[in-house]
């Protein structure tokens, strides 16, 4: 087993070769530019990771982790033209620094470079590899359309929050350590749980986000903290505030959502005060304590050794106790 | 072998059953809608009936061509975005119905439909149509970006123009044939000379629309006779009149493009007189001649009886002479 560092510049140095120069200059200039923008590459560790727990070869590992990427940029570069996302990771987007159509088309020869880097393992893994990464990328379009449907809604229920971040991000962490089982040829149980392993943690990881999104430190937490806050968004800080506040506090927070008046700093100091005197912010760190635990729970089913479920634990671990 | 229709009929059958209702609604909706807008369904009838010359019940192609027919929807989806196109077979497009946030992630969704489509299939004829796919797929972005970096562009030659419709539009109609011969179990040399084929079929099938675009009878021909022109599209007509014209010929087709005075129908009797004047519109009949007997000439090679060769070949005739 090597640490994350290890797998990270083993990944960085793949994905180097990976973006080279291909004609028309116009389509994949966009692809390299985006996968070259930097990150915390956490999907394809996971997948290289998996891979070396169930006894393969991290290298074995490689391409089904580079198309994890390559599949999570692509729908970044989609995701910011519907957001209209002016920067991504501190440098312009796609569709900003070229235009909306090449960031459609980009992102397109993304989704199909992604189906691509399968087609070198044998029959039968590549059929287990594309279905899984097929359904997968199809509940990725589900959440996002679900989180696009929830902007309009006021009465989304915290179910349903779930769901669509179980679906937006939540999965695709769970496929990525699936595929990392599958190239490694481990039983359909077990991919299965690692599968569950890793959409639980996924889960807990959003909750973490909409935690830090607010109660972040603004100089290690990588985005503005309050932007949640700012766009409205119905986080499920915010909706568990609609659900335990008092009804003043519910009033107090849809006031201040649709107040033109107060100023940006002064109705993120409000709103996160309602998140605490609520009860909602220790909801939310109790729900990302929870999932975590259900990660755990399911680590225990693994047909694996003590030592290497403890690596699992650890990863799970650092991730929840980040402050980034 | 059955005729085009019933082949038509029992494929848009299929596709019915296919476009049920699933969740989210505003992600699939659209995909429903633009599935039945109708259309020739010319790619898909294709797989089914080669699927059939090659010693295949029609049935055990459907998916295959179902894919097809998803992926080359999923094209016109995104590619109307791109061209800012209000109508598409007299309907409204999707983004200009619903908007292009919704445009782009159905059309996502679509991409990824069309993969799974072929997840029935045993592992090595789904890695095959899937390698196939992935392939066309690419081919059909990098056509569409070539076709974009020409509007812009004074020195397009032939070979390149040739180039972009043979991947915008000639590889899936040669794709759309091979999978019907993968799935049948046809030997390689006989899906890799079906496929050649059907691309050969395909670029002669895209100049002749260039021709009947400009030339077609507006009673019978589906679109506005003489739009090309009137967008300035640099067909091979276009740039056969600026190869063979003489010095004033040339000059004066370059000067119609940007006089703004001229009225439409003007300049539309002018630049189709230039077209004929020139040489271009033979020379243009006499490449659709030319692609046609390539791919009559690949025929011969196939390990097919007579009669299914003249099968195909009396589709290429029927193609060629269509009026619409």
């Amino acid at each position: 087993m090597q640490n994350i560092e290890v797998y990270q510049k083993s990944f960085i140095n793949y994905l180097e070769d990976f973006a080279t120069e291909r004609e028309p200059v116009n389509l994949y200039e966009p692809v390299n530019y985006i996968l070259k923008l930097g990150g915390k590459r956490l999907r394809p560790v996971l997948t290289l990771m998996t891979a070396e727990i169930f006894g393969a070869e991290a290298k074995v590992a490689m391409n089904a982790a580079l198309s994890v990427e390559v599949f999570h940029n692509f729908s970044l570069i989609h995701d910011d033209i519907m957001d209209d996302a002016p920067l991504r990771r501190g440098q312009q987007t796609v569709h900003e620094k070229w235009d909306i159509n090449t960031g459609i088309l980009s992102g397109d020869a993304m989704l199909i470079l992604a189906y691509q880097l399968f087609e070198d393992y044998e029959p039968k893994i590549f059929q287990s590899l594309a279905k899984l990464f097929s359904k997968t990328a199809l509940e990725v379009c589900e959440g996002q359309q679900y989180d696009i449907d929830f902007e309009t809604r006021n009465d989304v229920t915290i179910p349903e929050y779930l769901k669509m971040i179980e679906y937006k991000t939540a999965v695709l962490v769970g496929a990525a350590m699936k595929m990392g089982a599958i190239v490694a040829g481990a039983s359909e149980e077990d991919q299965n749980l690692i599968y569950d392993f890793g959409r639980f943690l996924g889960i807990a990881f959003q909750l973490q986000d909409d935690y830090l999104d607010a109660f972040g430190n603004p100089e290690t937490f990588g985005k503005q903290v309050g932007g949640d806050i700012l766009e409205n968004k119905k986080t499920y800080l915010y909706l568990k505030t609609l659900m335990l506040g008092t009804n003043e506090q519910k009033t107090r927070l849809l006031d201040l959502m649709t107040d033109h008046l107060v100023s940006e700093d002064e109705k993120v100091k409000q709103v996160k005060m309602l998140f605490n005197t609520s009860g909602a912010s220790e909801a939310t760190q109790l729900a990302v304590k929870d999932y975590t635990e259900k990660a755990f729970g399911v680590l225990e089913r693994l047909n694996l050794s003590e030592g290497k479920k403890q690596v699992l634990k650890q990863f799970g671990i650092q991730l929840m106790n980040r402050r980034v």
